[in-house]
């Protein structure tokens, strides 16, 4: 795959009028292709198979699911049919609230104004709005970064960027702005496993726009942060507690914690709609397992004896006193402000 | 491949009278098979690719590679020979000190008896003290497992088991001995990346032996850990210094940290031929870096985008604080009893 043939500008999710194109992030970066879905149970496959993944995206793309289920809903009675399609789509992955945000909002406007063209607009105001919101959590992020050095070593995991969001990212928005602004040396992307979103994702989004990146086992973290490489984390989210606690990518925590070994800060990046002000704590946040065959195999090879047994959590939680800070679209706030600002914010 | 293709006790390195037969560690656990050393070259590059690895493995391995290289020598001038094949050895991994120690000894002994049978015989002691060596650190390990629970979940980092001694292991050997007393529950392995010996190599020789394990990525040790399910750390070393700094697989710091940041015990297992005791601390220990296509592509299948950049060293060093008690054959030390200790048993 070339780079030319890949659009300028990252889009995960778009919406050509009858259907949702979705990069296929499966097969990334090997081969470059989207996928037309076309019904609201492709959409719910797409989601589940992460061929769309990242908290933000999985919101848009439901949105649109939601869309889709409308177009197939009888006349007689649309709404049944979409708390249906609705219920589908809440059943595909259990830890990002931005699926149920998305879903629970889209379901509002067709109460309220059952038509095609009302849930069309609603879709693509959330995707339109994804992409500003990211790009004002880039800026505010980049104001919170440490003033030295100049040009920072910035490390990530997972991929919290353009393609995990409608697009520009957060975490990878926050690397956008201060690679625009000349304060990016460099991002160490951990490879994260099982899925190796970071080598696979991460890694394509950064060397698509030269943004330098070298990428690390998950192993190395430690010895390059304790090197002194790192001048700061900055990761996605899930889902966060009304304490700040974050679900993001397993392994997370284990980053989070060695950061605050080092005395390096650690920045998680995300927009309200992931801000979960239901959930007291991060105990509360249900957990993904996913198949154990993810862990088997990587594109078929073996990597284990047959008989061993797998552990396979998706996520994990970190708890808020190891966050230096949350970025979100209206600022950054020290996770235990996190409440008190979505409330003035937004009037939760 | 099945089991009982495999001798019921592993033994990666062994001598049959005119060549060394090695496991061939890097195709396991897919396919088990032999392969015969009949050169000191080819032990040298034996070494270096890891087909055997592991640093008290690697010593033995090295000790036969002596032998060979007295097979070679012009029967005027042995020595000068053996000293240039001292040389190749040792210049094939440059972490693990067992491969210097192993190759001094050797040397010596050429000096003061200059014979086959002579070196031969050293090499074989070098072997049997090896396996001799675990059994006593597997004793010793178990008694400084905690006391409760009485049947303990025990979380190992990469291979540090009888394929990466002469035989039973040191880290692993510790679990073989907890598993016999009716002591152990399971044991949790990292996978390792980026070479995955413990998804291979540890998951491989734990199924053999009926040993209940669970495979986890490197990403999941944090969770595991917070989540209560690890009641104890242990690792092997590759080289340990005189402070107790702990030069292990890359990974192994950071494991040290989430251990000590939830209160769990850690333990580094290994024979006093891994304590390099001319060291005052890790911060001298040589960290060898390894082709960066060990992290590009696992079996050939790419991981990564082209043009990305990749780090990769193979070891990384704990430092002494971290470390609840280091396991050797003669007890078990607290890091800062060591250099004391070394001197009082070994008169160094």
């Amino acid at each position: 795959m070339t780079f030319s043939a890949v659009q300028s500008e990252i889009r995960p999710v778009q919406w050509n009028g009858h259907a949702c194109v979705l990069i296929d992030q499966t097969v990334l970066p090997g081969i470059y292709r989207t996928i037309e879905i076309r019904t609201s149970d492709q959409m719910a496959t797409a989601i589940r198979t992460m061929i769309v993944r990242g908290a933000p995206a999985i919101g848009v793309a439901a949105a649109f699911g939601m869309v889709l289920g409308w177009q197939e809903a009888p006349q007689d009675d649309p709404i049944t049919h979409l708390e249906r399609v609705a219920a589908t789509l809440r059943a595909t992955r259990p830890t990002a609230v931005n699926l149920f945000w998305a879903i629970d909002r889209m379901l509002t406007v067709a109460r309220r104004e059952p038509s095609f063209a009302r849930l069309e607009r609603e879709a693509t105001a959330i995707l339109e709005g994804d992409i500003a919101t990211c790009r004002a959590i880039g800026e505010h992020g980049l104001l919170a970064l440490p003033a030295a050095p100049e040009r920072l070593r910035l490390l990530t995991h997972c991929n919290a960027g353009a393609l995990a969001t409608a697009g520009y990212g957060t975490a990878l928005g926050v690397v956008r702005s201060a690679h625009r602004e000349g304060r990016l040396e460099r991002v160490y992307a951990d490879e994260t496993r099982p899925r190796l979103q970071g080598a696979r994702l991460t890694a394509w989004e950064l060397v698509h726009e030269r943004i330098p990146v070298t990428v690390l086992a998950d192993t190395m973290a430690a010895h390059v942060i304790g090197r002194g490489l790192v001048d700061a984390v900055v990761v996605g989210a899930d889902r966060i507690a009304a304490n700040g606690d974050t679900a993001n990518k397993i392994g997370t925590c284990g980053v989070a914690i060695i950061a605050k070994h080092y005395g390096v800060p650690f920045f998680v990046a995300a927009p309200w709609s992931t801000v979960d002000g239901n959930l007291p704590s991060g105990d509360q946040i249900p957990i993904e397992q996913r198949d154990s065959e993810e862990m088997r195999a990587i594109e078929g090879v073996a990597l284990c004896p047959q008989d061993v047994e797998f552990y396979n959590p998706a996520f994990d939680v970190t708890p808020a006193p190891l966050i230096t800070g949350i970025i979100v679209e209206s600022g950054v706030y020290a996770p235990g402000e996190l409440a008190a600002a979505g409330q003035a914010q937004l009037g939760r």
